[in-house]
């Protein structure tokens, strides 16, 4: 299998799975599903999920004890991109190449489909049984620590307190540790301690991630000064015009695409404990800094 | 003790704890842990983690393993009256006399601070070691349910839908047992599971709080049309201004006093299996319903 059958595989497990979540029968509720499932099936990489089931696969666990997580894990991702679209944040119109949610169905309604990912998210991975519930207890604890304000939700204050500032390149790595590397980072971890992993396997996947999530990042900044909005499917420039600084603003272009290679390198080398078994996983980090501008 | 020490006893055992989760030393996020901390120490009067104890004192159960979730039903709470005062929801100004949480940190800092405590909600309650992590797990599922799209937000859904139109009272009243009813049920349900209750004490626990739900909202009613926005510290004659069916509209004034009462006698004579140990939370059932004007 060529890594891009192994990744649709993946996202159809997923795919199917987030479906279940959402009633498709009419009831008084209905406008919220909608609004939900607007967001969650508007495309999205599925990035956080695939990297949780591949650990998984990695290590010889059972889909079944992640999936759960994997679900929680891309619906707490969606609410964060819905919240961050909304008029009094990034006042973003396009995402996905789709108008944001809060264009289609209002702002209240926008919030409330926010709010209930995230609720949904701990519905989902508390509603299961699972073999080793003092896992999964950990498992939820790792989930809402690395969405939470010492987490994404922390990553994002500073990053709104951040707007119309310079900022050092250390308070910019840290910035983006919590904001989109946290839960990048718990992905892989939760991956593991689902898979029974040890110590010392959890440690090299949260490396992984680690580095992983930042040479992301940087990608993602490369892809706002050089990408075409209408490959990406969102509004390209919009550092610039929201004057945020980024990789690119302090070190230039050049530099930032060695920064990418060199954080996918230390990504990529974490893994070398797992002789042989991490080569889909090592695929994936190298697939993500090829991405398209 | 009269009903007054045991509340205040129980009120300051919930404020310290939920004190603990809030740093105060200053750190990147320090806005965030202020906004959250404004309104979770607005003065409110603590009632569902209040019941959550009285039931756990009730069946002789562990303060310590219902704590956390005592806390995080307190957050799940507060998030939802700042979400729900937000300019694009209610609109409100005032909360408990006090401004409104974007009214002093902004729109944006305001969606933050309820997502974050939605999410800590959830830190705080899988991060504890308990004796029985199964029934840590199964209060957790019933803490999301309740406050998900089948519980408080769908209820918040369909109060938002149902404005500027007359509905049925059979719909005010499935409006109301998701929208505030459905995690004062919890309160007492997670309370009784967490002190390893059994199914036929859970039940009569679950009518309690289903019954004092109703009585309660029916008095919240009565008291936006008669009560002094002085004395309740929030802006009264607002369901009349936002045209909003409630109990008073449908049924008049007397008819909801009457109603008042028969709820919460319903609520009480649910716990009559207890055989005597349930008096407190019969006595905070009458006073309740006697809430001033």
């Amino acid at each position: 299998m060529t890594l891009n059958d192994v990744l649709n595989e993946k996202i159809n497990i997923i795919n199917e799975e987030l479906s279940k979540y959402l009633p498709k029968t009419e009831n008084p509720q209905k406008n919220i599903y909608d609004a939900m499932g607007y967001s969650l099936f508007a495309g999205g990489k599925r990035l956080r999920p695939v990297i949780m089931l591949l650990v998984c696969d990695m290590l010889g666990g059972k889909t079944e004890e992640v999936l759960p997580f994997a679900c929680a894990m891309e619906m707490i991702h969606t609410y964060s991109l819905i919240h961050d679209d909304l008029p009094s944040m990034d006042n973003d119109d396009l995402r996905r190449g789709k108008p944001t949610n809060h264009k289609v169905f209002g702002e209240a309604m926008a919030i409330l489909a926010g709010d209930a990912l995230l609720n949904k998210a701990f519905e989902i991975v508390s509603s299961k049984t699972y073999k080793n519930p003092k896992n999964a207890l950990r498992a939820i604890s790792i989930l809402s620590n690395s969405s939470g304000t010492e987490g994404m939700i922390g990553g994002q204050v500073i990053d709104i307190e951040s707007e119309n500032k310079s900022i050092s390149s250390d308070e910019l790595l840290y910035l983006h540790s919590l904001k989109t590397g946290a839960i990048i980072r718990s992905s892989g971890v939760i991956g593991a301690v689902m898979s029974n992993a040890k110590d010392e396997e959890i440690n090299a996947i949260d490396n992984f991630c680690y580095n992983l999530g930042i040479a992301f990042q940087i990608q993602d900044d490369l892809l706002d000064v050089l990408g075409n909005s209408e490959l990406l499917g969102k509004n390209t420039g919009s550092d610039e015009e929201n004057q945020k600084t980024t990789f690119i603003t302090l070190f230039g272009v050049e530099k930032a695409k060695n920064a990418v290679n060199d954080y996918t390198e230390k990504a990529i080398s974490s893994l070398d404990i797992f002789g042989g078994k991490e080569n889909t996983l090592k695929e994936l980090a190298n697939y993500l800094i090829n991405r398209n501008y």
